[in-house]
């Protein structure tokens, strides 16, 4: 079959390779790619500065974020037959099988020796077919297939949400005001579930009004606001209480101008990775100060368990009802196969790229 | 009766002042003041840095961790009787009655509204009696007498402890190491609750291994760190995995070192109190993408409700039978009501400064 690998540390050097389709035992399922999508992290992949292959490998197959269709099951595989279609998660636990990896939260791993397929240590789904133990597969409903291979981004953004929501137990919070930074996929999937939620939310960009992004986030009922024209420190007064912020532009700078303008008892969760090594000056006491004083907090969120992709699914079904073809909208380009370098560049009105693998 | 008042926006207008001893309506419980403990806020206040008298009022009534002994209770106060020893609670609820005020939260006041005794808009408690209703009084077991009034500083940390336990409720967390900065009171007294608790406690300061501070931090199990041998910085890598700390020196340069130390899925607590205009450079994009790899927190806490100073009183009790003698160490200086003003001067060697006012 083939699959589409690269060179870890070797800049664009993504190729079309043949290799064996993968045998199952009885305790795997076989699943064919009908689609994969390509984030952030497939471009630094990509450009040769992240990605390692699987042991005693050459090659890395790439591609995080799947869906496909259950083509054979292992005898012993319970809750999955062929036609299912299917999201495999990304992250696998540690060797050390540490705390959080034996429980399930391998997205929590203490050691950092976890693997994740199609970026560290494991073969991705760029693939004809890959092969899986069920625990680490989410079914997709027929409804959601032109969405689906959407899922593992959108898992992201729920698990930044409920270890949100999970970390406010700490008090009593009715949070009215949400504001999203960046309006790439996890920004606008974080607005769609903001406003899924009920909350009043803020989505910010740095396009303009009438872009296909600012659209997008109206048509969900949030307000998009250009920030060429409204800063973001400008925000803390217009918006009054800020009581939540997702950070998903990766830049730095907005991580620290978000906490200059969180609201009393609010929550800011970072989730853009930022490889550079930019420095800023700091106002650090007035930022210590007004943490402390209005007991607010900041957290970091990376990857995602199962769970997260679970709730997921709810999600994306209750987009479909209430904005019918809405998240459809977030797919700006589909790929065939064979010109998955075209699907490695970026262009301008990208918002999620995919590439077709099979029907 | 005799009360420490200052002019708010005065420095250092401390004086004594008479004023009629204070009648209590049927709902309320007059209270006797053994001692008051003196902290940074009545320095500050001292300073006319702070402080806020209450409305139509020109003087504040100093004074926010005490110790008394209730002398009359109104006929329809249950759960209080003449002898009971008490410490009263801080803060009052905004006029708003905002969603955490309500609820007893009102350390989580979203309005800012909020009254604190001794601080901002209500009397403090330098003063022979004090009247308060019941519900903001915590009764104190007798053989507490020595240390009771440590119960105020105490709340804090039980508060930012108790906060981190409760976001930690997102994962699966056994903290095994926890580092405390400052060995005030505060850092003190947190060093005191993480070992009763049974954690591995590191805590550091500017004084010498042979100094008060660092033999009280080691007689609770702790290691005691002097930061003028063993930099912030170099921590991360000597104690491993930092699960969490606690930062109570009031400087931000050493809360942003914190940040940097701080474990995978740890938490930071940030207590200091930074009221200058410090700037700092800060390694931006690496300090984010540490955040977010390693799903790190941080957030600030002040004040406490009610719960925090009942959760305290089982833990001094906890601490007596564990270490006794050793809380009350804490207290480096007495000083009689006339020599107030005494005890308002920072000295070499000082923890924690009482004012004995009642017997």
């Amino acid at each position: 079959m083939k699959v589409i690998g690269v060179i870890p540390g070797k800049k664009e050097s993504a190729h079309i390779i043949d290799v064996d389709k993968p045998e199952i035992s009885s305790s795997e399922v076989r699943v064919k790619v009908l689609r994969v999508g390509i984030c952030g992290t497939d471009h630094e992949i990509d450009q040769g500065l992240y990605g390692e292959a699987p042991e005693g490998e050459d090659f890395l197959i790439l591609g995080h974020e799947s869906l496909g269709i259950v083509e054979e099951t292992g005898r012993d595989v319970k809750g999955f037959e062929k036609g299912d279609m299917v999201v495999s998660t990304v992250r696998r636990p540690c060797p050390e099988n540490c705390l959080n990896c034996r429980s399930g939260e391998n997205d929590m791993c203490l050691t950092g020796n976890f693997k994740e397929r199609g970026i560290k240590s494991l073969h991705g789904f760029m693939a004809e077919y890959y092969k899986e133990i069920p625990e680490y597969l989410v079914k997709i409903p027929e409804e959601l297939s032109d969405v689906g291979v959407l899922l593992e981004p959108l898992s992201i953004v729920e698990k930044a949400i409920m270890q949100t929501f999970k970390i406010q137990e700490r008090m009593k919070w009715k949070p009215k005001t949400a504001l999203v930074l960046g309006a790439g996929p996890i920004g606008l999937l974080a607005t769609f579930v903001l406003r899924d939620m009920g909350i009043n939310t803020y989505t910010l960009a740095l396009d303009s009004i009438d872009s296909k992004k600012a659209r997008l986030v109206m048509e969900s009922g949030a307000s998009y606001i250009d920030s060429t024209k409204e800063p973001i420190p400008e925000l803390g007064e217009k918006l009054g209480n800020i009581d939540f912020i997702l950070e998903a532009t990766g830049s730095s700078t907005v991580s620290f101008q978000a906490m200059d303008i969180l609201g009393i008892n609010g929550v800011l969760a970072l989730t853009g990775i930022t490889g550079g090594d930019k420095k800023l000056e700091v106002d650090a006491d007035r930022l210590n100060l007004s943490l402390v004083l209005g007991n607010k907090l900041i957290f970091g969120s990376v990857n995602a368990n199962i769970t997260y992709f679970r709730k997921g699914v709810k999600h994306m079904q209750n987009f479909e009802v209430k904005w019918p073809g809405l998240l459809s909208k977030l797919i700006s380009r589909k790929v065939v196969f064979e010109d998955f370098k075209e699907a490695l560049l970026r262009k301008k009105d990208d918002i999620k790229v995919i590439i077709e693998i099979g029907k």
